[in-house]
């Protein structure tokens, strides 16, 4: 090499991931480690009469738009996200990002200089941590429970650390599938607020309610932070799940300056998101034959339903070592290996038998995540999901028979 | 505000720029500081088409894909860019972007640690030098003539700055439109390779040669640089400028451990970019009725004759005092104004009239840019680019009236 890379740039470049999708690309090879919706519930029909309605209405579509965003479709959002969840806020707070990823790492660009302590709720999506590490954040674990955050610890932590963000899913985490109950929500934002913490609030799997019994769940922290208002929140969203990947869409809201200077660095990073794409899912969304509502009833039924089978499969004699808290909400099953298996070795075993999982020190800003493992059911088939966790038990028999 | 921004985010927030895009809002506002292409050339009936074929193929086109991008699309130009420019690399040294602004902020975070310095061709991008800017680069301007950078000078810094990358585009620049000579090019390719500089190509505006009667214009130092293979050259490239902006496709091709680096921080930015748009793209450039040929050759004939009317009007006694040269390509006049007229000065009093142009100090790294304007000619219609360069010629009359 006749050059040298950024110096945080390097460790970056050694990820697991990179294997998992190498292999990935193999025929027969099934992946429980992906982030994938299920593309069967796709409303491609829909978006295909979306599409000859967008472009036919002229060149326009395919122009550069604004930096923030189609207009319209931040309207829908403030309306209709926003009268559902009780978020009350101005299209103007809002900015359309190439899905939740990418208003991670703006928020994140914007806030965080090198050394900048953020607090990250414990275990969390392994794109958060990358992000973080890239900008040389020190990254703190914050400890929870099955219903949130712990409180105490939380406050011992700020007074500590000074952090500048609290990076956490309080519903339907990526990987756990936990809620936190209405105390915690409180808790936690009062603390923000007496810190001047800003709360980033990763709401990109809330709407996959799983239990299909249950109401509204508890409020975004956002809405409780007096509907934006307060600032000291920034809900991060996504259609990435619900409609579709491929669209790139997602959205930050929060308070005007913190958009205002996430909205500057959009344009430095990619000028902006696809106008087109952005006016395909609004014409979806608020066309004929679509029913956002009933969209997302169907998809939580199918999820639940594979929810199920998955939550089946773990009982069987090869997992009897294993064990896990039933998800919520969300994708995934975050489970415990038997004592003394780390997941990254497990995962090494795995590969070669045509399988592969999330390993979870990739979700984990400490230690302990080597002894869990990510697991996706939204993705495989029927089929797939037996085989694939008939593989993984297999493979850990294999280590708990040894030892 | 309760919490605080990054310390370099901060000087990036007051940019000029906000306030020619709050005006250009206005209606009957007329803007010849954008970087937009011409609408009315934008192939929207044949996206069309190709949207519906796309779309029709089934759900798989809505599903996350590669994050390097669609396999076929890389493959495509490979083929024919390589082989149409004598740039002859693998799919796998490609990486699809959005946009050429997504490849330089990606090669930028990849390979510079603050502090670090840059070589920057000057003037170039605002684009760019908001990047190097966000990434707390030491921006080092490399001074040119008309017929590229002035080696003398450029070994000079080379050996007091140490520099990792440079920063610069040898065909039609964006702001001065000229070219290279041939000289230049591998005089500047072979001390990159000595002081092993990274030479960042900026191709955006390569494929709008204005001079219809030339054949090609001089290889890219990719291509002199035998093919990549070198590994001393990073091409950018863009479908932006040359089939529709809202497609949001640029690429990056270079050296192996170069082009995958990029791929890790761009799944770190956003994943990836839009399969959906990449399919379309790779649909309409390789389906029936389209081609890709005949439409260059219709870009350029139109946008020469826009700048043909820029030129005549630049030549009316408004201007008089104003000196410009003609540029061989893309989409700008870059034209210095009379002695002592500052362009951010001139830009105050041009946007109540209704005009904006893109203020010279944005597009340069040292102080002489105040006294350059850009002004885009691809854009305007015919009465706009008539009364738009009238209020602007007027604007400075006043000015040198009083003095």
């Amino acid at each position: 090499m006749r050059y040298s890379f950024a110096s945080r740039t390097v460790s970056l470049l050694s990820s697991p991931l990179r294997q998992i999708r190498e292999n990935a690309r193999l025929n027969s090879f099934i992946s429980l480690a992906e982030e994938l919706p299920a593309q069967e519930l796709f409303p491609v029909k829909r978006l295909e009469e979306a599409a000859q309605d967008v472009l036919a209405s002229g060149p326009d579509v395919l122009q550069y738009g604004e930096p923030e965003g189609f207009g319209p479709l931040r309207e829908w959002l403030t309306a209709e996200w926003g009268g559902r969840k009780n978020a009350f806020v101005a299209p103007s707070q809002v900015l359309l990002t190439t899905g939740t990823q990418q208003a991670i790492d703006l928020v994140v660009r914007l806030m965080v200089d090198e050394g900048d302590s953020v607090l990250v709720e414990n275990p969390t999506s392994p794109g958060c941590l990358q992000v973080l590490s890239m900008q040389g954040a020190k990254v703190i674990p914050a400890v929870s429970d099955g219903n949130g955050l712990l409180v105490h610890e939380l406050e011992q932590q700020m007074k500590l650390h000074r952090p500048k963000l609290l990076f956490a899913a309080p519903t339907f985490s990526n990987p756990t599938g936990g809620v936190w109950d209405m105390g915690r929500r409180q808790d936690v934002l009062e603390l923000c607020r007496r810190y001047s913490v800003l709360f980033v609030e990763d709401d990109s799997y809330g709407e996959l309610d799983l239990n299909l019994k249950r109401g509204e769940v508890h409020p975004s922290l956002f809405a409780l932070d007096d509907g934006g208002q307060g600032g000291q929140v920034l809900y991060i969203g996504s259609f990435s799940k619900t409609i579709a990947p491929a669209l790139r869409t997602g959205w930050a809201a929060g308070a005007s300056h913190v958009i205002e200077g996430m909205t500057v660095l959009k344009q430095l990073a990619d000028m902006q998101s696809s106008t087109m794409n952005q006016r395909l899912l609004h014409r979806l969304l608020t066309g004929p034959g679509f029913s956002w509502h009933d969209h997302l009833a169907q998809l939580n039924k199918e999820y639940a339903t594979r929810l199920k089978l998955m939550l089946e499969l773990l009982k069987r004699p090869l997992w009897k070592e294993v064990t896990w808290r039933v998800p919520e909400g969300g994708m995934y099953v975050w489970a415990r290996l038997p004592e003394g298996l780390d997941s990254a070795i497990l995962l090494k075993a795995a590969l070669p038998k045509g399988v592969a999982f999330m390993p979870g020190g990739l979700c984990t800003a400490g230690k302990e995540g080597a002894s869990f493992i990510r697991l996706n059911f939204s993705h495989p088939g029927r089929d797939e999901l037996f085989l694939g966790m008939n593989l993984i038990g297999e493979t850990i028999a294999e280590f708990t028979a040894r030892s």
